[in-house]
């Protein structure tokens, strides 16, 4: 596996260069290397497929036919997870190397049938329980943008290719963070839907069936580098009728036409009441607000604190009640040390008695109705809100500090996204935080961040807001995040009908 | 609560009597007060809040007011597990009683925005793990058709009320047959959607919080006299947008619209492979499939029995989890024995391990992405399929014989519904089972049905069969449902467009 991406790397493209999608992924799997020479983000490479696919899907057409569907001959880079027949899915164990996959994750043929081409498969984190991409197997994925940060995880890889142009749109996988928080950290747009929204069927995450049954569900989202790429995704899956093949899908067409759609009112979320935000963070909303406001877009305060600062626990729990016996079994087959970040921080503990699992998914419930009432003020109903994707900014290597910010997303089971600002600047090493006891261990970690670091290490990082909007409203939250794009990019109005 | 009953019953309402509304109720409430005095239906009744809010309703229109919505003066009954504020929901345990409701289930709420007159709810078993509706508080239900079979359950007072013509439209739970099984013993209408679709927020089942998300969510669903009454439940309902009032429902507007639709591809499912229906039910199948055959859809044959076959012990292991320990709590707190019928099978048992409950969620998902295949053939989609709604026809009291057939689409949650077909006559009487060893308990007792027991207990009950759609197509199961209910009363294509 690793050999061979040596020799792809090294060794020339076959394909026919006379065609237009042979050319363009000519091009695609030579910045893709080009990226994972600088940033170690790939797992599985399969260019020689890929471009023999391109050259298929050019014939298709010179034969006059139509295209296959809407990503004919567009490159998708995918995580690792995803299963793409006959190649590993190893998530970087030891344990599940050079057993390749027998068939496609469910999404795969979704997106092979809407005449997509596979290359390459990104890095992980070792248990996907990491936020930097780093494991045993394939390496520390680096973030290229500033080589002293961390490129995020679990879907780092994709990120830290996406930010080298190495992929024009990748998928990732979201159950606490996993794909926000790279799309932050490598300066991308990502979604993580609701989980029943794009199938996620067929995935390798080192559990044993069930699992997402009795805990949380993850979900499977894009990565690209504007809206519209994210909203092409989203119209090209539901209209493939995923829930023909995966159970859990729901019949949900995608109705996306933000022309129709009515003015936003949009929230702004300062502080989740478990970790206060850096001053640049916060500073960062105030100037979204006020872009927001400058556009055609009516902006109102939220304090959701008391419910907010519910979740991050539960979601914790909840996502521990198996107690990762399972993939502490694969480790152990293999003899696999745990990586340095994740050995102080992991171990094996008993899975939860189901008394225990049934009192957190009742507290789920009761807080899942009470986050009901968030929706609507007393002017009326709030079409998404805005708040931090993290409460710092993208931290040095192995130093990301709780995700309050998107965990609790997933327990609500909200669609989420990241929309990039702007870059980190001098002026952002401004601020001190409020003197203050801090509010536990993970904001009192938080505080180091600031006032222990260097803040000069932040320099050129991304700054992004998050956006999220109701259960399975993926529509709304595309609408929110292109309207709030446009007034950071001071589009305003004029592309509102685009 | 029971002496109120009374008064009420040999009361007289005391609406004014000269408002359409109110006349309505009127009729409504003393046609439900002589079928609770035949059939013991009732459990909560409230006449004079019905009727206070007839008259109001017809005032608002009086006063030149657009109606509240579709159902604006409809009275609705319930099943007793849905809350009305102020009433009880004991669900027949003495435990709950004279403990009203402080809020409304959000189906509730749903149904009063839609103009709706809530007048009665309806009657149970204990535990509601039975199918006859028998408990120590309300005593049992009896079936007004055939007062020696049983009026089915759980949701048997709706049966039994709809059969008394005592209500129009009524709304029960199923998780393993409680909507079905009460229409198919009481000759009505009825539907289980899938759990997603309609609310069930808000009810009293005698479990803790939490258990539907380890074990199997139940449904609600409407009870009625024909298509359009149910088509107008789930119309309405959805108009409600009750994803904005229950956290489960998931944003699906209703897009019922027959005349659009394609022409219908329906399959007959004859055998589950757990228990061998009785010569009269399958020789029904047969019956509706000619009728469906000379109406304008196409009719194909499916063998799914090795994947139904699997469905049962699954279901059961699913629904048992917790072991029913919240339930005995209730009851032992009150020292309350167990009804006759489930005090020899129902027994305390440990709750789970953890470890077995995953695996159990993980064989369902298997076995539900197994199922996809069979809405597919080499000759395309099929819409919908027909299989009985038991083996046996409508059986004695407390003889009520395996829930295979239904508790089988609340493990897959395909929506399912069923359409009364004719009265089980004479001619039904003949046929033997084939000469065979039983394929299992459930299959010998079946057997028994048939051949030990006088044939004529049979005479004049329902003969129905259940039909059964995709995964949240409530649509395709209204519109199937609809096509065979057409053909079956000979109306064929004449009301295709109707």
């Amino acid at each position: 596996m690793c050999g061979r991406h040596q020799s792809l790397l090294q060794g020339k493209p076959t394909a026919r260069s006379d065609t237009k999608h042979a050319i363009k992924h000519l091009t695609c799997c030579q910045r893709a290397a080009i990226a994972h020479q600088l940033t170690n983000c790939l797992t599985e490479i399969f260019f020689e497929d890929a471009l023999k696919r391109a050259s298929e899907l050019d014939a298709h057409l010179a034969s006059g036919n139509p295209p296959l569907g809407p990503l004919h001959g567009v490159p998708i880079s995918l995580k690792d997870t995803f299963k793409v027949r006959g190649y590993d899915s190893s998530i970087g164990l030891a344990a599940l190397c050079f057993k390749p996959a027998q068939e496609n994750s469910v999404l795969v043929d979704c997106l092979l049938r809407a005449g997509a081409v596979l290359y390459c498969k990104t890095n992980i984190p070792q248990t996907l329980m990491a936020l930097d991409s780093h494991n045993n197997v394939f390496g520390r994925t680096i973030n290229p943008l500033n080589t002293a940060v961390t490129a995020g995880g679990s879907s780092g890889g994709e990120g830290a290719l996406l930010a080298m142009r190495g992929s024009v749109l990748g998928v990732g996988t979201d159950i606490g963070g996993s794909i926000r928080i790279p799309a932050m950290c490598d300066g991308t747009f990502g979604i993580k839907p609701s989980w029943e929204r794009i199938p996620y069927a067929g995935q390798e995450g080192g559990a044993l069936p069930g699992l997402s049954k009795i805990g949380i569900p993850a979900s499977a989202g894009p990565l690209a580098h504007n809206m519209r790429d994210l909203e092409l995704f989203f119209s090209t899956v539901s209209a493939q009728e995923p829930w023909n093949m995966d159970v859990d899908v729901v019949p949900l067409p995608w109705k996306y036409s933000p022309s129709l759609q009515k003015k936003l009112r949009i929230g702004i979320v300062r502080r989740d009441g478990v970790i206060d935000p850096h001053p640049p963070i916060l500073r960062l909303l105030d100037e979204v607000k006020s872009k927001l406001q400058n556009s055609d877009i009516q902006v109102v305060e939220m304090d959701i604190t008391s419910l907010f600062s519910q979740c991050q626990s539960l979601a914790n729990a909840l996502f521990g009640v198996e107690g990762g016996n399972a993939m502490f079994d694969l480790l152990e087959s293999f003899n696999e040390p745990l990586s340095p970040w994740l050995s102080t921080r992991l171990k094996r503990r008993k899975h939860m008695d189901l008394k225990q699992v049934q009192q957190l998914h009742g507290k789920r419930d009761e807080l899942r109705k009470d986050f009901l009432k968030i929706w609507k003020d007393e002017h009326g109903e709030i079409d998404a809100f805005i708040c931090p994707v993290a409460p710092h900014p993208v931290p040095p290597i192995d130093r990301f500090n709780g995700v309050s910010y998107t965990s609790s997303f997933v327990l609500m089971d909200y669609p989420a996204g990241v929309v990039p600002v702007r870059r980190f600047e001098k002026r952002d090493m401004q601020g001190e935080m409020e003197d203050k006891k801090p509010l536990g261990s993970w904001d009192k970690a938080n505080r180091e961040l600031w006032t222990k670091f260097d803040r000069s290490v932040y320099l050129g990082t991304p700054l992004c807001v998050q956006v999220v909007a109701p259960k399975l409203q993926e529509e709304k939250l595309v609408q929110a995040m292109s309207a709030i794009d446009d007034a950071v990019k001071g589009r305003g109005k004029m592309n509102a009908k685009l």
